[in-house]
């Protein structure tokens, strides 16, 4: 048995998302990285793929030349699936050339541009029977692993609200006149889409609320806006939400929010218990009840679900991070393509990946988002695609 | 000089509340408790007073025989003020009978049962010119006075982001329907008036925000809903916020939220730094900021502004709690009943407690909470009275 | 019944520790000042007499014309028992002219300059059978009783490891060149006794191990030591500790730990359980299994012991600090003094403050520390007296 | 330019550590597994290095052997170096091979089994010009490096005061003698050497205090024992500290403390500011001074020192664990080799790994920690060797 062989589109020299895959796909060494595409800029391409230790042949100056060479490679030696970490506008376009060349593709979030291309990558994997992962990376943690089996096992009882934060600080000058690109590009309509703070951080609030709840978003009442002059995609928004069992809920993203640094947290009621999770100390879980002390539960213990466990590498104690969770959802996406090659059915930890269905939901979520904002009506409805 | 004469209507046996104001009004020694109609049940009353070490001539059966009695006694004999504890459809009928014998008035929040009688309750307070004192207790603490200051000197720039929240669990059950006394009176529109959660800690929430941002709270998006089946009133309240500056915000106020104590936090953003403060632990202060370290103040520290330490007793290290925070409130209007005596102005110190402006502001925010909640357009005003 | 009379001795303008027994007595009104020799400056004591609001025949040039004079006044008008908050060197003369003078004493701690002392005050309060009371503080909290009794009903099994700590920064500097009456009177020898830091909060930590884990240290291995250059005596020190059931501990006590403000901490395993409490966060008691969730218990709540409830004041969620805990010990002192006048047994929540016992083991512990450090033998013991 | 070969003896099927040094090598795709011998077993070997995606070739069934044919391999194929992640009593029989068949080592700590090995380990180090690493983890986490910048900057002042302590809970029971293999051999003598406890993770302590620091440990007063019946070796100990400057210390390390799991912590105390830090939040570094508010310093923050951020590799907020700790040892120890072969002095950062000094003064610390506990004198010194 051999490595898994992956492609990479995108995170050339100085990108910053691309390492983060690389590092995660890494991790279990399990994954090799076997060529890339890393920039339209032919050179670029070329140095970056020299730095990452890769030959020559295997560095292609697009991904259009790297999807028609890697076809022609044996089948033990081509890429098996293509990890697409460019900007936003152009995931839907390598998602479907690799597709359409036969490679599975692991995406980076958001899936595409628009609902629309979201909906046509939906039929396109359908029809080409290939898989797709997306890298929603805080569901990769154990304790929100555990939250969801605590919620599903009906511990907590029904869900009655739901509140899902997700507060930054770092837009909260006018970054984007100031050389920094992550600020220009995801402030720019061209290149983000409808919504800049939505769209990067609301959409996994939204992913997470409905992963550990096991609920959807029915209804939404939006304020959005940019609250720094100048800008017109929204850089903070407060959401009132309802979900589909009837629980209410709050989600507020901001990326004004001074001093905060990635404060993605998330609590859950139902009618026996609370939890209460935060990104920036993932390996606590908070259990809450009205009639007993509060329990902290931790990464690496023993009383923990078998899903959980499934996704933590270190003893307990032994903090495990933002990498160690990313790169669960590599190795469940890996599982599925092993499973694939042998003809067996994936199992349940690896179909424990974000896919394209989460995909579609999440460019739903943001564009219906921004409508219900834009509405004078109070309540919007999120429908299922 | 002798201590501030003080009497109370409601408190007697068994009553929670009472016992909270006269532990604030003595901690200091400054004030004295010299008479009481602690109850309507006279014998009740009786008990009541004896327990609290009174002579039976200070005890009365009703609120209306101790103004008459107590109007009659030498000057500096009878009760400056009235301490009122009782449920909330009573407060208007007790403060205007103190007011109209001539007494300043001390009283429990709500103000009264609705906007309208906080309405008329503030044309007779300026008709008698007497003192009015309303115990939003949290407003109290050193580290809010803290954040007060903070806001009004610009540290943290203009404010942008408000997000307010105030979580608690005890009626996640139907605890009116085992005998839980607070539960049932709170949950029936006869005692409790038109809102439970909104009117019990909602306003503490609104509160809480306008005092320390300086800010007025201009327009409400508002989900308000029993939660738990068979109630009337709200158990549970979500509000997206805007404030006359334009700033946008969050309330979230629940009391089905299992497992959550009395969890009152707020979080102020201005664009140049960010403020975390929460009543469990209360004597900490978070700034946070984009460029330098998180810093965290606390009670006590010789970093602090006048106004925090001079509502602060004990060194730094020594928690001050919730009655020390009641007790601040107490200790400002009796600084005000000196002033009045001595025909001096009061100091800022003793001008920071509540007033009539603050109870007609809580009962406006109640009752166009409900109206934005029933109402389906999206924005609601909520008007200066 | 009327309330319980008190005198005081020390605590004149200024004075800080006078007003915190003011405090606690007020808290629960069911103490009154009522007599005083606040200063040996018979003008001093005259003003802080009159600012506490008493009448000019009750404040005394000093404290033996306090006894002298208290001593004929009729019994329902004399005080009970007096309140002993001058500087230490004097706590024993005081305390003995009010044995004799027939008054219970309720004494600031350490009860003694002493040991001899302290020995010699625990016959007298034998010869004369009077109540004596010493203010260990921190064992009011109601957590603190909580923990008590969880290691009392054996939850936590047998102890074999205690960590008690009690950093403090304020001694860092020269504090005692620059005015700082509170660093200067500690640092000299003729008014503190033969140790700074072991004896004003080692002793503590002390006293909190030996209170909550029922057990009594037995050997001590002592490093004390002057840290800043030109001090006489210690502060600082870190002691290693066995207690007469086996279990082995730690005793850390500084007053040179810069940053730290009032930090005492007290961590207990046995071997089935740990608990971790912390003075700045009062309210919560961390219980720790190796094969359960952490469990965090919070003051006010449901299932807590009755000793906890019985020292608690507030619901759930609203702090009680220091103030309040301080306040337990008073009113426990108050329960004694009532039986003892209605010739009852006090009952154990009343008999649950610290006494003369305490007295002689904490001045045996500061004596016992200091000869340690001063050994070149490792272990020394700590005799019962 | 290539990655770093690396082969590993130890941890084949089913042990733990062997994962953590693979992942953490992988993990910056800078540094490959070429090679193994995994047992001493040669069918698990062949398995473990099977599940690895080793060819056959390169899984050897001894150390010896892998020595022996890896040298005959041309020198771009060959491997590098060796990580060694055998049990303890190993270490320094395979460290000895790999340097005279002229590989670096990797090795897991503690280096040795006794003192004396240690120092004969850093004779061949020199004899043979290799390079020597030992992956005391802790020291890799960005906020240490952090720590030890603040403390090398004199930001804090003198040190004066330092207490760290490392307790976990799981030796608690008699987990020897239910099957936990962990447990057993490292309570074994034969296995294990002199100590348990301090061996394994007083050790750490003891090593991150002096790194941190900059300082030296000079004199001990320790208390180790057995606490749990039936043991010969330390399950928990405490030590009194003395640096080379003078300053005092606590060493606490316990494996009997139920609930804790891998609770390391430092604090230290200078005369201008005070430092604390905990392994289970790493991403977080307390400043703490007198007269300015707490600071909290966090990872990824624009504000740290260039040997942090050189160590950090995801934004803020992005929590870094352990294994990022762990890789930033390789990571070091990979630039060593790389600027060996290019003939460069390697760069700072590349030199903070720690290595054959740090073996010596490990194995020193622990040998001397027995010593001091066994004798009856109080203060017993750790010389340098």
């Amino acid at each position: 048995m051999t490595k898994i062989r992956m492609g990479m589109v995108g995170g050339g020299e100085g990108a910053f998302i691309g390492a983060v895959h690389r590092w995660a796909a890494a991790l279990d060494c399990d994954i090799e990285l076997v060529c890339g595409a890393f920039s339209s800029d032919a050179d670029r391409s070329a140095r970056s793929g020299a730095a990452l230790h890769l030959p020559p042949a295997r560095v292609y100056a697009s991904y259009q030349e790297m999807m028609a060479r890697e076809k022609t490679l044996p089948t033990d030696q081509r890429m098996q699936f293509v990890a697409i970490v460019t900007p936003n506008h152009t995931h839907f376009a390598v998602a479907e050339a690799a597709l359409r060349a036969g490679f599975h593709v692991m995406s980076d979030k958001p899936a595409t541009f628009s609902l629309d291309e979201a909906l046509s990558l939906r039929e396109l994997v359908a029809e080409t029977g290939l898989l797709y992962g997306l890298t929603h990376a805080y569901a990769g943690y154990p304790m929100v692993k555990e939250a969801r089996q605590r919620i599903a096992t009906g511990e907590l009882g029904n869900v009655r609200k739901i509140v899902v934060e997700y507060p930054q600080g770092w837009l909260a000058g006018r970054e984007e006149e100031s050389g920094n690109k992550q600020a220009s590009w995801r402030l720019d309509p061209q290149q983000a889409g409808i919504s800049c703070t939505i769209g990067d951080i609301g959409v996994h609030a939204a992913h997470l609320a409905e992963y550990i709840s096991g609920l959807q978003i029915s209804e939404m009442c939006a304020d959005l806006a940019p609250v720094v002059a100048g800008r017109t995609l929204d850089d903070d928004g407060s959401i009132l939400l309802r979900f589909n069992n009837g629980a209410k809920g709050v989600l507020i993203a901001s990326q004004v929010s001074v001093g905060e640094e990635n404060n993605l947290r998330i609590r859950i009621y139902g009618d026996q218990g609370g939890l209460d999770w935060s990104q920036q100390e993932p390996n606590t879980l908070w259990l809450k009840w009205n009639d007993r002390p509060t329990q902290m539960l931790r990464t690496g213990m023993p009383y923990l679900s078998e899903l959980a466990t499934a996704n933590t590498r270190t003893p307990n104690g032994h903090p495990e991070g933002y990498l160690e969770a990313f790169a669960n959802l590599y190795m469940a996406f890996a599982g599925q393509i092993r499973a694939r090659e042998s003809g067996c059915q994936p199992d349940a930890r690896a179909m424990d990946c974000p896919g394209i269905e989460d995909a579609v939901r999440g460019m739903a979520f943001i564009e219906h988002a921004v409508a219900a904002s834009n509405s004078e009506k109070k309540w919007h409805s999120l429908p299922q695609y």
